[in-house]
């Protein structure tokens, strides 16, 4: 209220004022009722109970995880996982199914080994962190400098670190949107970069992660080529607390880590596509994402095998429902995400010029937390839609978001070219104890959890198909983006 | 009551006579003020309020876990544990601190690698079981034969099992008292014995333990001089979940294993023993025991370090308090538990000739869940001193329980000598998702737990120091228990 125009208005009449300010606000909401057929709305009801009775594509994370495993990008169970999913959306009936090459330089773990070597000899539950150069053949043994954070390492003096193990200690808060994430990450993403540029020995960082169960959590570093970086593992939480509690001895602390891992060549895998072709809007389409890759060390079952499951079950559940949408619906199981995006950049490089088509997209990529809002990317005249959908997914249990929305990880490459984007958040509460760890197995995923956010995705993807109104995907978007920007900061 | 003598008396009269039979029976139970005095009821009292407030000895198994780690019986750091133990029970102020050899034939575990081969190649998490043999250099590459538990090994048709890896599934179940233990462990004790008999290649065995996180569960299995045994691991419950899934595609699955393990000559440990030496019955003893020595792939913090630091705070809580009790108390570190109970097994030979003076035992040896009920097995005149401190445990949530009690591991081989025994059972609910697997560390001990733990260790260690009544170790329990027996089976 501190831009309001007039200062001397009473609080009487701002009240008033107010009130009037709202009420053509609350008439403008259109009810769903005023956006969609009821033929579409019973149609949406009827996907939405028959989601939840579903199990939310159990059975596809089930046989994922069992015949093919852990699939990491460029590895020969992810050329299997990649047939295995061709197959698997061709044999459900979907209208079209085929490959798009994505290209990536692919990386592989031999093994890795960490040892606290003195005062205490023991060995540390660790994973070599995605990127990571091979140590020299025999190991680096060397003494450790604890850290708080990159920023302590980025301001630490050189003579300070040169020639010992850093340790970067910092530690993931658990919330329920995951947000602890990005600031600790940080330490993983850019630690051997930075340390490299010190005349560091080599990196260890405290596992990015909420469990205090003994798991190293693995993940990826960035690189650039001709840029130094040294090698990188992450310990588990606990073995953490133990190295923090043995430096507070007093004690030099040294540390023995030897990585073997490989950088290969460029590599070839696939993302898969499959369509369920609309009717008279089937130039038109929703775009419905999960990645097929996983990191090498669990079997990838949250990550993101519940997406896979998640986004085929509500397709499936439209096509089993008999209705044919107007829109065209398209599951995109990208490729090689968890190396770099490597899918979402080679589909935003293939599509962009056609995002005026790609009316909304949606990655499902966060274990199988429940669906607890929606918020949307899409221009100002679609927003109503949007409100409409999340009318029905209300008795999900699903409240209304806001106008901030990235789609998910392998559409962030498309948003600059101004894709329209969904985000059906899911709680994320306990997803950071399980991603990237040995751990994520396929006892992990509550069929109830999943059923719950198929059912979110079938609605969400039925209406989107059905509106009257479009989301603006392209040069629309950017362009009113823009434009609201400049109002923002001219007001 | 269809031993009653008299089937031909009414319901009335058998009401009548039942009354008339209980009241005695409570007007005979005394109030713990008819069996202590004010002054010691006052004192326990004290303890158990100090003991609330303080650390149950958090910071001495912090201190163990930390300075010394995994301890596996004799391993160098299983004799830096003994040195350890002895100077911080002697830093304690206890009056004598004294080391009883051990001897034990030692196991040490190299490493074990355990790998589905086909239909679907990956790793599986798996722990080499203790005392299993090693594997042929290069390891065993074999089909798998899937059976539910130790008794379908023990039915099946050597020709069925023969040259394969026989994989025992049976599942432990959780339960409050940890009852589910004992029915699955058998697979784990006698399966590498049974399936050599059968001539099978090895044995994998799915975890004796009750979590769904990626970690294998290790622990002894039995061997006899001459009998030979196979290579056998455990595979955590999600591994064993995904073998058994592997097994239902209706393939033939073949696995590998590499088990490298030394069984070592003879090697020597030392029972730790500390006595706070009492006053006027100070040739009289109570002993309260826990087991230095752990598996070699946690730190051994709940099994047993917990147990280290809950009767050694429990004990301290009492020198603390500056009131000598009558009798002695004995704290026992026995040594090589985990690998066969040979600390146990020394103690009794070494002592039992002298159990009169030892009047009651009891060990700490089930992780830090709250106690909830106190067992004992005691002369029939010393019940009601059990009954007595039961009731000043009560405000710590502890219900009397019944006369039959073993005491803890460590007490075991004692009882054939008549040592009497008490039982302050914990809550053993999640005790068995961190048992013998490396996530067994310092951060899954709460210290509020270990200060229940210790309020009631002291409070039952003074009260039965104090008590005017002794508890009829030795020949007297024996003889007693002997005549219980004959008069229940002579009605």
């Amino acid at each position: 209220m501190d831009t309001f125009p007039d200062r001397q208005l009473t609080g009487r009449v701002l009240i008033i004022i107010a009130a009037l300010w709202c009420l053509p606000l609350v008439a403008d909401t259109p009810t769903p009722e005023e956006i969609f057929s009821i033929e579409d709305l019973e149609i949406a009801r009827q996907l939405r109970e028959a989601g939840l009775a579903g199990d939310g594509g159990f059975e596809i994370v089930a046989d994922l995880t069992t015949r093919i495993g852990p699939r990491l990008a460029g590895s020969p169970a992810d050329a299997k996982a990649v047939a295995w999913a061709q197959r698997l959306l061709t044999d459900m009936g979907f209208d079209r199914v085929w490959l798009e090459p994505v290209t990536f330089p692919a990386w592989s773990r031999d093994f890795e080994r960490v040892e606290i070597r003195s005062p205490v000899p023991q060995s540390v539950q660790a994973l070599a962190i995605g990127y990571s150069p091979p140590t020299p053949e025999g190991g680096i043994e060397a003494e450790v400098v604890m850290l708080d954070d990159l920023a302590a390492l980025e301001a630490v003096a050189p003579e300070k670190v040169a020639g010992k193990i850093v340790f970067i200690r910092n530690r993931m808060e658990r919330a329920r949107d995951g947000s602890g994430y990005g600031p600790a990450v940080q330490a993983r993403a850019r630690g051997a970069l930075v340390a490299a540029e010190k005349g560091a020995a080599a990196v260890l960082i405290r596992s990015i992660g909420t469990s205090t169960n003994r798991f190293a959590h693995t993940g990826g570093m960035r690189f650039d080529t001709g840029v130094r970086r040294l090698p990188a593992a992450a310990i588990s939480n606990p073995d953490a607390d133990q190295l923090e509690r043995l430096v507070a001895l007093g004690e030099p602390v040294t540390v023995f880590m030897e990585i073997s891992a490989q950088i290969n060549e460029t590599a070839t895998s696939h993302n898969v596509i499959a369509e369920l072709t609309g009717t008279d809007l089937s130039d038109e389409i929703i775009a419905l994402g999960a990645h097929l890759d996983s990191w090498d060390v669990g079997t990838g079952a949250l990550d993101d095998g519940a997406g896979i499951a998640i986004i085929t079950e509500a397709v499936d559940l439209i096509r089993r429902s008999g209705h044919r949408p107007r829109r065209s619906i398209h599951v995109i199981y990208f490729a090689a995400e968890e190396v770099g995006l490597w899918g979402g950049r080679a589909w935003a490089e293939a599509h962009h010029e056609n995002f005026p088509r790609y009316q909304v997209a949606a990655e499902s990529d966060f274990g199988t937390g429940r669906i607890y809002e929606i918020s949307a990317r899409v221009v100002d005249e679609a927003w109503q839609v949007i409100e409409a959908i999340q009318a029905e997914l209300a008795p999900l249990g699903i409240d209304l978001g806001g106008r901030r929305a990235f789609g998910g990880p392998d559409f962030i490459p498309s948003l600059p070219y101004g894709l329209a984007v969904a985000d059906l958040r899911q709680d994320g509460t306990t997803y950071f104890d399980y991603h990237h760890t040995e751990n994520d197995t396929l006892d992990k995923i509550d069929p109830e959890d999943l059923a719950q956010n198929a059912a979110a995705y079938a609605v969400f993807t039925w209406l989107a198909a059905q509106s009257p109104i479009g989301f603006g995907s392209g040069e629309r978007l950017l362009a009113e983006e823009a434009a609201n920007a400049a109002a923002d900061n001219n007001p």
